[in-house]
Formats: C-alpha cells, structure tokens, sequence
C-alpha cells in the first residue's frame, strides 16, 4: 500500500516562483487524488513527472482562485489528450457553472464524463467512497465557503492465521463468511477471532485543511489524521492579520493541536512576505512531535511506520 | 523611444515545462501592454522580471484557454498587491462576464477600474490610443471569433530645422501651428516645408497574430509591421492538421507574405509535437529575411535599425 502526497503548490494567494499556489497531488494506493488546483497546477504535474491523466477525483476546498484557477487549463488538456475514463470533482457550490461556461465559450466538447458534486456542509460527512479508500469532507472556517478533507483507507479484514484454517478445517465459504464479520462455530460454542485471526492495521489518514482560522472545535474533525496538512498562512507576529483575514499562524496550530494525538503535521500555505520558515516550523513544534514545513516539489510517505520526507 | 516585445509564452494549447502557453508583455515607450494572458503568465512575468503592475492595457485574441486563463489569476494578483491605477482590457465578447464571476465569486472587491472593451470586428479598426500609441485590432480566421493586433506608435511631427527659425523668423505661435499641419507663408508664398523641416522617422508597429489559418486577403492588415508575430503551429508536414484545426504552417505564413514586404518575422504557438523549431525557421525563412522562432523569455527589440533579439 502506498500513501504519497506531493506539494505542488506551498503558497498563499499571491504565487512567487518558489512557492506556486495551493495543489496537492494524492496517491492511495494508485488511486490518484487532487486537492486544489490554483494556477500552474498542470505545469508542476509535468515539471514533478506524476501523471496527471491518473488522477480520478479532484477535490476543491473553496473558490478562492488560488485554490482553483488551474482547473480549467487542467480540464482543457484533459480533453486535447484525449482522455476518455471518468472524472469526479467534489466542490463547492457554483465551480460547475464557471468551468463548464470557460469550456463552452472555447468552443470545445468533453469526450469525458465529469461527475461535479457540489457541496456545502455544516459537518463531516462521507463523499466518496471505492473499494480502497473513502473520502470525507468537513466545514472549515475562513471568509467564503470552505471544505476540508480526510483522504483515509477503507478498513482492512482480519487476517486470518494459516496454521489455523487447518486446526480449525476453516472452509473457503468460511473465510468469507468471517471477512464479512460471522463468528466461528465450533461444536456449538463461537471460537474468540483472535484465535484464527490476526487484527489489520489500522487504516492510514491523510486530512487537508486549507484555509482555516483554527478552532478547538474542529479538533474531532483532524484527530484521526495519521497525517495531517494544516494552513500556516502567518507566524505569530502576524496573528491580527491572522484573526481578520481568516487564517492561523503556525503557533495557533500547534496550540490547538496539542493536546490532539497528532504526532505528523505538515504546514503550508505560506504568505508571500517570509523569506524561510524557520519561524512557523519553530513556533508548531513546540506542541507537535513532527513538523514539516512544505515546499514546491516535496513528497511525503504515509506508512504504519510513520511519516516521511521521500522526494 | 523603446518598443520592446517579451515571450512569455512560445507553446501552443498544451502546456509543456519548456512552453507555456501564449502571452506577450510588449513595452512602448514605457506603455506596457500584455498581449493575450494564457495560465502562468504572471509567474513567467515574475521569472523575467517584468513589472506587471505597469500593464495598462491587455489584448485578449480569442477566447480559447491557452490565451486567456491566466487573466483571472493576474487581476487577482492586482488586487492583493493594492493595485489603483485603472485597467483597460481588450477581449472577445463574452469574457467580462466570466473574469467577474470569478472575482465575484471569491468575494473580492476590485479596487481600480477595470474597463472592459468586448468587441466583434469584421475589418481593422482603432480600439485605443493615447499621446504616443494607437491599437487596431482586425479579424483573424479560427474556430471561434479571434483577433488580431496592432500596436503602432502615433505619427511624429516633423523635425524643424534650427537654423531655419531664425532665417525663416519662425516665432512660437508659428511652430505649433505648423506642428499642426499649417503652411508657413512668407511674403505672400507658402515655402516648401522641406524648407525648414525634415520628415520624422517613420511609426514602428507591432503586429500580433495569433490563433489564425493565414489568407492572401489579410495581408494588407499585417504589411505595415516593423515585426510581425505570426502563429506557426505546424510544419509542413503536418499541414493537413493545420488546415483542419485552422492553423498555420511556418511555410504558409512564409508563402502567403512572400510579397507583403515584412523583413522580421516572429513564429511561436508551436504544437508540443515538434522536439525543435529547426523546420519552422528553414520553411519560412525561403520567403522572409529575417526569422525568429520565440522561445519563452526571449525579447525583442524593434528599432529603426530593424529587429534585434536583446535577451
């Protein structure tokens, strides 16, 4: 199983040529992913070699244009490569009617089937679902509108124990019935699980909240992240800013998320005005055990052995 | 007096990492214009250092995305950076309303004026000009409605001659009435005004061209250019997917203005198909002196002197 998110954008509204705006390219296990797609998105698919054609399901948090500005150019070469397998784009209300007029003013036809799901919630709910992975999607707090997203794997069966089947004269009609959570029956008494079969390990999340002005209240929504991305718009000296525009400051997060369980966070969406961030990796670090500042181009691995830096 | 036009995108509808797609920045004489804004033109304006919050005008061709989708991500830069100084745009009819909906959407307040001309020709016309420059736009031929443009510097008044004020006892009244096209008349007698002034050098132009499947009729609309960019999407090779795409072959656009007098020529919106330009630059240069396939970045310089490549 392979859990990879790729920055393709670490920015805040204003793009610089170090730090595109907000795009995240998601592998789950070869199901590809987009969360966000501001300006250039394409561009930094190609310049970071994934395979853009791959991607199933794009998720767009809000209609801030850094969020979603590179939608239409990515939908446009979509349709000049001729992609043909379906497309499902989960976002927020009034996305459908912008990128389809861009589509139909340009004269072009869709030879793909585009599934929009727009969305407005007030609490998590799930999205999506397949058969390796579900997506759900929880109310953020900024200015407009905004979604964030938990990416997580679907719970795995027990695994069963070999030497067991045997022991036990464990059917094939059997294994599927345990799968499926049916007890084992034997000489009238049920067999304890552990007894035949192993626990899986525990599914692997990755939750994306951007933009979001923090609050304890959204604790529940984050908790369960094996890891999580979370907005850094400012450092503390900036936290007025912060407050009026909707963001947080890297040591706001990590105030929150103290006491949370999160152990691997990344942060991003970084204003224009740091030169580094030394500060916002500082300040969130005082509460949280791995923080990783995003840049451009940088893939991170989700495994049960924690979170890594790969690429 | 500069006039100066910039790559700042050689590649035709699909991006690549080596082309994006067309955008022009062109300055005359510190009248900075942005011709056709395609996704990522204000990174690559970044890139070359270019000053966009200069742009007074911008030009838009036609409504396909590869010339128009980064317009919304640059008027959004404009306004984050506090921009105040009023904006003309010269678009397609139809693209006001897309670039505010999007604006609106996000729920931004524009904060200068943003003047939207749409306009729908059928031959050449005046669309703007100020003290040193006027633009024409005329119709092109492709899929949808597009245009072509000009940008020519105003006629210069003549030079006076300054020994000849004093043998002519030309006073202050006199000079501006003769800037203004009046004879001089002495002793009853309208002197010959190569008398006591010399013609000015001719008015550079900048003629635009691009998405366009060239015709002999439209090369009275091209022929007054100093430099002229003209699409050349294919090669010859591949001329029957020009004719049907309603493009240009770099031999069509060498052939069609054999006898139109243009001397320099630029080539760009090259499909991502070709590894180089080699074939474009040998197919047009049988038919005009001096040829240059763009590159992204690459700007040149129109003089009386001619054409230069400076960087």
């Amino acid at each position: 199983m392979k859990f990879t998110v790729t920055i393709l954008g670490s920015g805040a509204a204003t793009p610089t040529l170090e730090r595109y705006p907000t795009s995240q390219f998601i592998n789950c296990n070869e199901r590809c992913i987009l969360i966000d797609c501001g300006e250039g998105s394409q561009i930094q698919m190609r310049k970071y070699k994934l395979k853009f054609q791959k991607i199933k399901v794009i998720l767009i948090s809000h209609l801030h244009g850094d969020h979603y500005f590179g939608l239409a150019g990515l939908l446009s070469s979509f349709i000049l490569l001729g992609r043909t397998s379906k497309l499902k784009i989960i976002c927020p209300v009034g996305l459908k009617e912008i990128i389809l007029k861009q589509i139909e003013i340009g004269n072009a036809q869709i030879p793909f089937e585009i599934e929009f799901d727009e969305i407005l919630l007030t609490e998590k709910a799930l999205v999506f679902e397949d058969k390796v992975l579900e997506i759900y999607a929880f109310p953020l707090n900024h200015r407009i509108p905004t979604h964030g997203f938990e990416i997580r794997e679907k719970a795995k069966d027990r695994n069963l124990i070999p030497e067991k089947l045997e022991e036990y004269a464990i059917s094939v009609k059997e294994i599927g019935e345990i799968k499926s959570g049916k007890p084992l029956i034997r000489k009238g008494k049920v067999i304890p699980e552990n007894e035949y079969s192993k626990a899986p390990a525990p599914p692997l999340s990755y939750v994306f909240c951007s933009d979001n002005r923090i609050q304890s209240k959204q604790v529940g929504d984050m908790k369960d992240a094996s890891l999580l991305y979370h907005e850094a718009t400012f450092t503390d000296k900036d936290k007025s800013r912060a407050k009026s525009t909707f963001h947080s400051t890297a040591k706001e997060v990590g105030e929150c998320l103290h006491q949370s369980g999160i152990e691997n966070i990344l942060l991003g969406h970084f204003s224009a005005r740091y030169k580094d961030t030394t500060t916002h990796q500082s300040e969130c670090q005082e509460y949280i055990k791995n923080v990783f500042c995003v840049t451009d181009g940088a893939t991170y691995e989700i495994s049960q052995n924690g979170v890594e830096m790969i690429g």
